[in-house]
């Protein structure tokens, strides 16, 4: 019997599946926590605001614990293990020094924070995103076209970027710059390679032009003319080998040495390979504390509105569109924190149902009312298409008989109406969508409100019960590494989930939600129009 | 000693007050409370949607014993009494046969709602509103223009039409329509007078032309056209004797027959003669469940956006402007009921405090926040200066920083935006305001609230302490009318309240107020283009 490994690094946690190569089965899992620190360092080194750390070691360390625990549980023997292949947050930055030691790890740099793993959702490198986004939009930058037409201060670059301007020694001895997943692939491999998908979607790297060169970076700021030596060395798709188990990395992980180490990446996108998404219009629609939508597509367009782009960054030969809403599920956990009244706090508890499963109930028992409540989820600012953490969320259509089952439906239909301005956008780029797979937290969890983006978007959608569908989609593309199957699309048709639920469009819904959404987008332009 | 009694008929309760003569002193006060019933009368009548109807012998009742007890509590003499004064909600209509009994007193009738009293929130004749304002908009009819260029459907000739319309025996058996107060004053007299106040304010009457011409009402309908016998009789200002009362009114209320009855009239006005308002640039602001602005001033102006006017109306030589917001108290209310967080909740039952007087210290506590959250105050639809119930309100600003107490303290805001745009209005039109005099509940019970009007409107308020204002005001037009001083305003300056709290605004706010109110300006003008 062969297996598979497919480890997830997470913002809080590292998790390892166990699957069968045959069929995609999951064997075994476990995760070990780690920290996203936003105020300070475990060593009580005090973070700038904004900003977002996490510590190489405890990195490693979740690993190793999730490995060997998976392992144990599954009871299979390590010579069964075939390949193993990981994901991660992205872009994740860990720079390491010539020897590949992360710079924080360097007794001289333990009190410095850029020396530390920026976690992607740090916004620190703010200004210095703006500053490349000046210079890509004086010199006419091919990269803008890739990346929605802006830069974000999540990406390599500006973090990078960052660090030159706030400790210029930690840049300076910085040899290679990796992805959270990249550099990981890096300690069990010793190669220096990186996913052509974060290199794409986070990193500026057009199919046909490559990173943005020299000239640009020195018109950017002199100092950091050399920054793409710190980015150089082979690349992967998913389901490419990175290389092989080195020994050294085997006896840490207690697995054998040689087995393949595959090209996973993105964990927002990896799950694709779990989903039996990885053809042209497949749609990957995760629905939790934020949004993600990530289409396939075999038309190629530098469309903006979309956080990036790239041709071949995922599946050879397909153009991966990846779009986003900075707000989801943690607007309705805003909500349940600041105006879930005591009475229905009490009376969840009465019937020992989760608040939100009773006012989820309550707000859908009746249909879609056009001159109801509509809500703009703009609570974290606007992702896409604008791009401007800024921009804040408006409601409209406030009454006396507005009940907090009200609000909290208008919540969940709000971010409907984003996703749906979202594959608006993308269809009207020429990009059809054939095929809605949804994951993540609240699509698994609240079949009410999955119900309403079906009626919303005017599409069906399939939800898969998974609960790691990022290890699982690693997993996959390790054995497509292992050579388990011939290709990657072959491993996913048979490794995939085949266990989706299917919601379908309530027709008689279809008038009100359009003029909702009507309201929701002319509620968008106001506030854009009075924000500039 | 002399005293004079006041008598306050609100929505939900008769109050009596006892007034000493030479400084109006409040000797004693009861009340008594009854019904406005908006879905069924207690005979099990069913009520028409949005109707409010109320039952004149529980009104007879709550008078009797309130006066009574007013009485006991005051160990007074009957004979020391030289005086009465009643107001009311208004219009309030109430409709009498020619014997002067109230159609539902009848038996025939006692089945049929329009015989009822119809109070004055009841909206159900919006048709005969619309009907009316119509054939006024194509007739060009002078009267519209001191009405704000508008119908309500709370005034008297909506009213009464609806009554045409849905109980036309009830409409032809009815020889008079009266406005509440009015209908007291003839059970206490015999005489029929009406009030100028509520004929210019809520039955179209201008001082130059009288009401609106049998011509008119018949192109309006046929059917109506000899509306205007209905309202017949005399009219009376403020602190004019309607009469004497009457040796069988005398018996009921345990007074002495003869004594002088004044004219009282509309609840929201006549706590002016108790807040030492008379004189140009005069402005009640009450701000409680809704909020109302009435302006006395020199200047006449045929003004839009607001409520009503009337040259004479209150106080002779001056106009009153009347304007009003439909919501305040009762959006704070719902905010209570619909948004309060259990743990706020419980933190005010552990300090023993109420949860506004929690959120406001907490909502106050930082200065205001241009980019901070603006409300519209529109639950209850919008009444100045757009008079259009079906508008609704919205909130701009929402993020995932948003606490209860900056949404409480922005409903406060809003309210004193709502306030400021109304008499900026008014002073556009050429209407000084000198001195700002609130009442209401909050106004008394919400420092910091009141402080926030202050700010917002850039102008100094004084606030009275006076529970019963609408009865002591009452009650001063008593003694007016009564002979006890020369003339009312002589009344008004010798009994009126000096106990004023006087808040002063806080120039150091006034930039981002301006900028919030600009804010609050742009989303009332968004939301009306959308609602066209």
């Amino acid at each position: 019997m062969d297996y598979v490994l497919g480890v997830d690094f997470g913002t809080l946690s590292a998790r390892a599946v166990l699957l069968r190569v045959s069929d995609g089965a999951q064997i075994a899992t476990a995760s070990r926590g780690y920290g996203a620190y936003d105020t300070e360092l475990p060593n009580g080194l005090k973070l700038r605001p904004l900003s977002c750390c996490a510590v190489p070691s405890e990195y490693r360390d979740a690993m190793q614990t999730a490995v060997r625990e998976t392992m144990r549980l599954s009871g299979a023997a390590p010579e069964d293990v075939k390949g193993i292949a990981v994901d991660g947050t992205s872009l994740t930055l860990v720079a390491l020094d010539e020897n590949g030691v992360p710079l924080c790890e360097r007794e001289e740099f333990s009190g410095v924070q850029d020396a530390y793993i920026k976690v992607w959702k740090s916004h620190s490198a703010d200004a210095e995103a703006r500053q490349i986004a000046e210079a890509a939009n004086a010199a006419g930058a091919p990269f803008l076209k890739i990346c929605g037409h802006r830069v974000s201060s999540e990406w390599l670059y500006p973090k990078a970027l960052e660090t030159l301007h706030h400790a210029p020694e930690v840049y300076a001895k910085t040899k290679y710059l990796f992805d959270c997943a990249d550099w990981v692939n890096y300690l069990l491999t010793g190669n220096v390679v990186r996913c052509t998908n974060a290199l794409a979607i986070k990193t500026f790297c057009r199919h046909d032009t490559g990173l943005p060169d020299e000239e640009f970076w020195r018109a950017v700021e002199p100092a950091f003319a050399g920054v793409n030596e710190k980015i150089e060395g082979g690349t992967a798709l998913w389901g490419e080998k990175v290389g092989e188990l080195t020994a050294e990395a085997a006896e840490w992980l207690g697995l054998r040495p040689g087995i393949a180490v595959g090209c996973g990446s993105i964990d927002g996108h990896i799950a694709m390979a779990a989903l039996d998404i990885c053809h042209d219009g497949d749609l990957l629609l995760s629905i939790g504390t934020s949004n993600v939508q990530a289409l396939l597509s075999d038309t190629y367009s530098e469309m903006p509105g979309i956080c990036a782009m790239g041709l071949n960054a995922m599946v050879p030969g397909l153009s991966c569109y990846d779009a986003g809403q900075a707000a989801c599920g943690d607007m309705l956990a805003w909500f349940m924190d600041n105006m879930l009244p005591e009475k229905i706090a009490r009376e969840a508890r009465e019937k020992n149902v989760s608040p939100h499963t009773l006012l989820s109930e309550r707000g859908f028992a009746a249909p879609p009312d056009p001159n109801g409540l509509v809500l703009l989820d703009w609570f974290n600012g606007n992702r896409c298409p604008y791009a401007r953490a800024d921009l804040r969320a408006r409601m409209d259509g406030l009454t006396m008989w507005t009940r907090p089952e009200h609000i909290y439906r208008a919540m969940a239909e709000a971010t409907a109406f984003g996703t749906r301005s979202i594959l608006e956008n993308m269809e009207a780029h020429g990009c059809a969508i054939r095929r809605v797979v949804a994951c993540g937290g609240i699509a698994v969890k609240n079949p009410l409100i999955v119900q309403c983006y079906a009626d919303v978007l005017g599409s069906e959608i399939f939800v898969a019960d998974l609960q790691n569908a990022a290890a699982n989609g690693a997993g996959v593309t390790a054995a497509a590494a292992a050579g388990l199957y011939p290709t990657l699309t072959e491993a996913i048709e048979r490794m995939s989930t085949r266990d989706f639920r299917r919601y379908t469009p309530n027709p008689e819904n279809k008038p009100a939600y359009d003029a909702l959404y009507a309201r929701y987008m002319r509620l968008a332009r106001q506030t854009m129009e009075d924000a500039e």
